[in-house]
């Protein structure tokens, strides 16, 4: 079985070479498939890769300066309680710790990711980062690629952040990323050069739901044939990719492994709090990969999965 | 000569071979060049080509009803009268022409734009759309390409007008062009699929000065190595280029030609206005690329050029 070698026969990997055949009729400048990251290209718990490269952040400049650890966001993170965290809210919190890169020039930024992405290691799988991806959605993006699809990753994290790694990661160059995005500034040094700059401000708000699919539209230009998500935040982009004229799939990624991943139920509040994902996935249309039933591996090997 | 053949021998050729040369030791994910449009990529006078797109949906909708031109805006546009036009003000007619195509979604507009680009034809040079794009131009382009650069378009003009033609004129796909932005709103047909639609505002303002640097970082997230642009509105991002850790190269396109273009010079008023934007250049460090004596074809073959 030489493509998509590690989904499991099934209705699931039906759907996949269905949609890949039926695609073969479209142009190839509309064959274009966008993928969520946290949870959907890899590993999303106990916490999200960002975040963990904030508190990095946060740690070194705590080393710095103990006063930075008093600020409330910073006391509730650095205490590790997730019920001081969730009075002082995540939104608050996130606007704090992306405080602490205000300032950097983009280079600056970049070099920070890129430094934590090589050193950071999964709390329990001990997996690096390249081991912390879903070796099924990798095979799915290459045998997309050979089909002459253009692959964009469109995440609810920051786009600044994954536009660091995500050419080594996922062969996705830096404008085929969208997601939340921080402000810049464009100042001038003393020599007179321009220099852009970091702040905390948001353009626009958090790239989640029906943003993200009008951030597409403005800032990709073109609807997707595949859209693949795990979470309520992917839900408009995975109807938006079926409704459109042509073959479409929207492929929603399920955390049923509590073996080799985690079993967990993807939030689902912004649908209808009363009903699981993947009872909205079957009543939508959307194509569920169960990874306990679908995926013969979960991570590249290297690594027990 | 193979290697750019509408380059003249002089120093803006021997200034872009240098370029290239020096580019061979950049990382090829650092190997990014982007280019302003309008009388940069092709010819921008009379009129802006996107403003004869406009127009030209302004006589459809007047021809199905007369009281559309008794609006100011349009009455001003209709009558082709700079002083009235100038009257008027045209950030406020551009907000009206934008109107027309509130309501549409993304695909009609394309639609639309290509349509009118199919058939429109320049009013003085009689050269259709591919002919009125610059021949040198597309030659640097090309080998870029031959190099392994990325190559992205950043114009001051509509993101989605030029995305609907970019990949068929320049191999640019519309990721890769960053403009002046619609914004649209994410609604549900009847039959509950979602359907974005344009409105007449703007995300952000327009893409010109500084904003092309931080739409960049936003939209595209890398740095230029090459910059190239024929106005004010390009300076910074012309800066920007010339000032990276790397070799860099920041092109300005004088149009000095009255014979086989148009001789006029570029607005330059943000930067100063007793200086002339060849001056600006030479003071700078910017190269120029004079229509008159470094291009030995203008248009590609097919017309007089």
């Amino acid at each position: 079985m030489s493509v998509l070698p590690s989904w499991r026969s099934g209705p699931t990997r039906a759907a996949l070479l269905g949609f890949l055949e039926a695609a073969e009729d479209v142009p190839v400048a509309e064959r274009v498939a966008y993928f969520d990251n946290d949870g959907t290209l890899w590993c999303e718990r106990p916490t999200y890769v960002q975040y963990d490269f904030f508190v990095d952040e946060l740690h070194r400049r705590v080393a710095d300066d103990r006063t930075v650890a008093e600020r409330p966001e910073f006391a509730a993170v650095l205490a590790g309680d997730p019920a001081r965290i969730a009075e002082v809210g995540l939104p608050r919190i996130a606007v704090a710790l992306a405080d602490l890169f205000a300032g950097l020039t983009p280079e600056e930024f970049t070099e920070r990711v890129r430094d934590f992405a090589g050193r950071t290691r999964h709390p329990v799988l001990g997996h690096d980062l390249r081991r912390m991806r879903y070796l099924p959605m990798l095979e799915l993006i290459d045998e997309l690629r050979r089909r002459e699809f253009t692959v964009g990753i469109v995440t609810g994290g920051g786009a600044d952040f994954l536009r660091a790694i995500s050419t080594d990661l996922y062969g996705v160059p830096p404008e085929l990323v969208v997601g939340t995005l921080i402000e810049h500034e464009l100042g001038r040094t003393d020599a007179g050069a321009p220099e852009l700059r970091r702040t905390a401000r948001l353009v626009g708000g958090a790239n989640e739901g029906p943003a993200k699919v009008t951030n597409i539209q403005t800032q990709l230009g073109r609807r997707p044939l595949l859209a693949a998500g795990n979470s309520a935040g992917d839900a408009d982009m995975l109807d938006w990719a079926l409704a459109g004229p042509g073959p479409g799939l929207a492929l929603l990624v399920d955390h049923d492994d509590a073996v080799r991943e985690l079993a967990y139920a993807s939030e689902s509040a912004t649908l209808a709090d009363t009903e699981s994902i993947t009872a909205v996935a079957a009543r939508r249309g959307w194509t569920v990969a169960s990874m306990a039933t679908d995926w013969e591996m979960v991570f590249p090997a290297g690594q027990r999965s």
